[in-house]
Order: C-alpha cells, then structure tokens, then sequence
C-alpha cells in the first residue's frame, strides 16, 4: 500500500546520519531534529517556545511572526490547492496567538517546464485566499530550479500579526481543570490530498477543511480573553498537536473518543486504509483549552460561524500523567496516545 | 561551456507555456512574470514598488518586510554556504530600506537521505551569520520530500526590521545629479559559486563577499540620513540592479568603465569565461544613489569599515534617456546597459 512505511534500504548506521521522510511528519523525529538541531543553533527564548508563531516586542508594538513551507502533492487537490494553502496555514499559525494577521510573504521555488497555466491557477488562488482572510502579500521572491531539482513548485510564506495587549495564549499555559474542545471534524485535510494522490475514490469525494481560521477566532476573543491555548492540528494530526500541548504546559490531556468529530466519509476511509483519523492533518481546525467557565459561551460563538458548526468538547486537562494524553475508549478503555512515529503521509501540506 | 545557454530542446510555442531557467535570473525574463502575475494576482501597494523590502506601518510602527529563498548550487562554496547567505540576503534585503533588521524566519526544505553533517555544518552556519548580523531567527519550519524531488536542501528566510522615522529610501528616488556609489569589487560571489560549480581554479580561490551590510549601512545613516537609494545588486549584477532603479525612478543612469572596481581575479575569470562582471551577483556589496553634497563623506564612512574599504563612485544619474543605463567605456565608446537576458549562471544564490 503506498501509505505504508517504505522498506528500509540503507542499513541503520547511514540512515541515522541522512535525513528521513518522517522527519518532515511533525510527529516524534521531527520534534527531535528541531529541538536536537535548530533550535540549538539558533538558540533564543522565542524558538524555546516551540508555538506555532513567535510573540516579538518592536518599539512598542507586539508582534507575532511565523513562517511555513509547503510541498503538497499534488498541488490541487479537492477543497484547495497549495497556493490557498499556503496562506491559511500562516494566517491560522499567526491566529493561534491570537494575532490579527496582516502582511505576508511568499517566496516560490519553481521547476523548470513547470506549466504556466498551473502557475497562474496556484498565485491567482493565493491571491483570491489572501483577500478573503483579509492579509496583504506585500514582498515576493521566485527561484527556478532546472528540470528533476525540485517537483513543480513550492511555496513558502511567512506573515506577522499584531497580538492585542491583555492575552496570553500559547501551547505552555492549558492547565489542570481546563476544558479540550474542537472546531469540527477532524482528517478531513489529509485524507483529501491522500485520495487524490492514491487516486481513491469514495461515494462522496473528500474535501480538504483548508481555511482561514482568524474570522472565528477573532470572534471568539472579542467574547472572552480567557483562552490559554489555540493550536491548529496540521502536521501529525490532534494526536500530535495534544501531545505538544501536553508537555509544554507539563499537563495531561484526557480525550473521550466518542465526542470527536469525524466525517462519516473520513472514517470510513481511515478504517479502509488503517489509518487512525487522531494523526491526520487539519488545516482549518483549531483545538481551543479554556477554562470550564467559558466552554458555553464559546462553543456557541464558534457555532454561529459557518467554520465552527461542528464545534465541540472533546476531553480535559488533567493534573495527573503531565506530558500525556490518553483516549477513553467507546467500550471504556484507558487507550494512550502518543505523537506520530513514522510517516504514514508524507507531503500533506 | 557549462555556463553557455543551453541549447532549445522544446519548439517555442511550448516554452512559452512553460516556466524557463532564466525566469528566475533576476533578468528581463524574470520582471516580466513578476510583473505580468504575481503582482497582478497580489495586487497591493507594497508589491507594486518593486522593491527588497516593504515598507509597512503597524500600530504606529514603521516595519520593513521581506522573503527570500535560497537554491545554490553548490550549497557549500568558498567564503559561504547556503546557511549563511540565506542570512545575509534578507539582513540586506532589510537594510536596503534603511530598517534595522530584528527577526527571521527560517523554512527549510530538506531532500530524503541528505547528510545530517551537511545539514548540521549549514544550520551553524546560519546561527552564527544571524549572531554577526545581530538578528534573531524566531521561527521556523522544516519539510523532507522523497529523494529526487528536491536537490540536497533549500532555505527560505524571511525578516522584519524597524525603519527609523525621517528616511525616504528606495529605488523610486534617485534624482538628476546625484551620485552612484558601490561598496567594493564587484562579481565576487556569482564567480566564487561558478567556479566552484564547475571546478575551475585560479591562481587564488574566488571568495564569496557574502557579508551582513546592516552595520555598514546604519553608520553611513547615522553620518546623513540624505541617501535616496540602497539596493545589494544581486542576482542579475550591478547591471540589472541599476535598470531597475533607473526605470523606478524614470531617470538615465551614467558608468564610467574604469571607475567600476573588479578583482584582477574575477576580471580574469570572467574574460576567460566570456562574463561581464556587471552582471554577476553580488552578496556583501551595496549600490548608493545620493546627493553630491553627500558623497565624500559617505564615501569616508564606507571606507572605514572593513565591508566598504574599496567603496567608489561608479558614476551619474541624469535627466536623459530615462529607464536606461549607459557605460562610458575605457576607450571613450558608450555603450547602452541593458537588464540580464537569458540565465548564464542558474542557481546563484
């Protein structure tokens, strides 16, 4: 099956000194790259933060900045294409600050032959995506590469935001007593660009969730200030995203399986494939850890916004087992949850 | 030749379809499609004055922002790597616009199976040129593509810098009768990577003047804030870099041969490859367009700093033959300055 582990074929002493597609997955090896790698190098407080986007002081003004990559394939798929993407997934990650983003850039790497007229349909939807979340892209770069260097195009984009003065959001603060909740179902992103690479097809063909999430959570903060995490689930699915969130805040996460939201048709194809929905990419949800008192309010604010229907509760904060999460089962069992190994889907985003 | 145009192996009407080699040179080729779609698509202020940084206010906050991605081949050359220039092009970028620039963002596209020491030599590199620089590298990301679809590794930075208020610096504002300065030799990176490409050597190794020019640049606007334009003549050399401020500025742009100052190295490398070094990149090398009352002292404070030891004046801008550049040459011709045309040296930087 092409979503499973490739075999081995170099011996384990060369492939612990090359680089591995799973550490691009967002799961366990990438974590242990960055942390090993870059951010040693780089060493400063803001990387240590290990959060979506960095939170910067600039004369008074308080920014935040984030930057992203994308090398989806293919590069259109059902629900969105990588130009799209590739705004949402800055806009969400400055959004998960609660930053109001503003400006973005995008640098191209381009192949050689690469069709003019998918070009065109990738910037002219980067541009439609832009203008619908409301962001500019003010500065551009473009490389290209000869034939076979690189696989059609790839896109970075980078955005800043201004974070409102009086929040304080980020992975390091859930705390024992805080409620989990989810904006909608979950998958439906990574089983979207999975199905039209396999070439798989369902009764109801699976799109993509990719989407601007700064409208809702705007929305959500002008009802209360009192959110202490918003972390959308890309790479390495809720699982993962939970589990980061669970040790930088030294918390334990408990999940009850039958209040998480999955799409009929998503599940479905999980269960054909073997693919669990928990580590699948999301690029237009977002997991929100907020105190008890203000799950109501801020379940039915989310409700009211056409990316939020599905809103929901999904698990708890705990004091006990900081650092992990756990699933209650549909039959009650006490299921662990670790961070994606491997990489069962390589280029989701 | 390596170095010579590859020979058309698609008919004409394909190629136009197609994304070329030299679309990415910084040339003619490559303003035509920024022009033609990514600024149609992202249509906005900030990318219509085609400069290396946008200038943006922020809650009172005069911002400077800008992106570049880095493919060089190889990605280890002599005086740099891709880490270090990564760095250096977005520092630059920045102080271009008279910004101090503060913070990065650092996209890494690694290929399956690249060497982990490679990787670890590049990622130092950068630490260490944004230590130099004095710039944080606040955020970052990471992909791995299947081996074969990426060439070792590309590196997107993207930067924000705070521009001190009262500068009007860019490349719409060179006037009739200012003065055009450069900071040194020119060409030395564009050769130092061809040559190390194809394995050409000289008597002495061609070095990379890849370089931070923040600290340089913020002296010479400490000494006068009346400096019209900063622009690093990258890819596409002093020769397209002057063409595109000349056409910003709608002014005629003067050189005069034996003002411009070349390596006896670079010099003897370019004539034996057929090069001019006008049009060769450059990565530690700032062009000043300024008054003429201004320029014996900034060429004073240039000189006192070891990144502008052989700064001189190259030459005029004038009222004639707006959007054009001339060379008065050594034995007196006048020979007309056009933007590169086609890609001699691909993946420069």
């Amino acid at each position: 099956m092409p979503f499973e582990p490739r075999p081995a074929t170099d011996n384990e002493e060369t492939m612990a000194k090359t680089i591995q597609l799973d550490q691009g997955s967002g799961g366990r090896a990438m974590h242990e790259l960055v942390a090993g790698l870059f951010v040693r190098a780089f060493a400063n407080e803001h990387l240590l933060e290990l959060n979506d986007s960095a939170l910067l002081e600039m004369e008074g003004c308080r920014l935040a900045m984030t930057t992203d990559s994308y090398v989806v394939d293919p590069v259109i798929f059902p629900g969105g294409d990588i130009g799209s993407l590739a705004v949402h997934g800055t806009v969400n990650d400055l959004a998960m600050r609660g930053a109001r983003p503003l400006y973005l850039t995008a640098g191209f790497i381009l192949e050689e032959g690469l069709s003019l007229d998918l070009l065109e349909r990738v910037v002219v939807s980067m541009g439609e995506a832009a203008r619908t979340a409301g962001v500019l892209i003010v500065a551009g770069d473009t490389k290209v590469v000869p034939r076979g260097k690189a696989d059609q195009l790839f896109i970075n984009t980078a955005g800043v935001g201004v974070v409102p003065r009086g929040l304080r959001i980020g992975g390091q603060y859930a705390c024992p007593g805080d409620a989990v909740l989810v904006s909608g179902t979950i998958g439906d992103h990574g089983m979207a660009v999975l199905c039209k690479r396999e070439g798989l097809s369902f009764e109801n063909e699976i799109l993509s969730d990719s989407a601007p999430l700064n409208g809702i959570i705007g929305l959500m903060l002008d009802h209360t200030p009192h959110i202490h995490v918003l972390r959308d689930p890309t790479r390495g699915g809720v699982a993962t995203t939970l589990n980061e969130i669970a040790l930088q805040s030294g918390v334990g996460i408990q999940l009850r399986e039958e209040a998480i939201p999955v799409a009929d048709d998503v599940a479905g194809a999980c269960e054909m494939l073997g693919l669990d929905p928990l580590y699948i990419a999301n690029e237009g949800k977002v997991l929100v850890i907020l105190p008890e008192s203000s799950v109501e309010g801020v379940l039915s604010v989310m409700r009211d916004h056409p990316l939020g229907r599905k809103a929901c509760r999904i698990g708890s904060v705990v004091a006990e087992e900081p650092g992990r999460v756990f699933l209650r089962t549909r039959i009650g069992g006490h299921r662990l949850i670790d961070m994606l190994r491997g990489e069962p889907l390589p280029r989701i985003c």
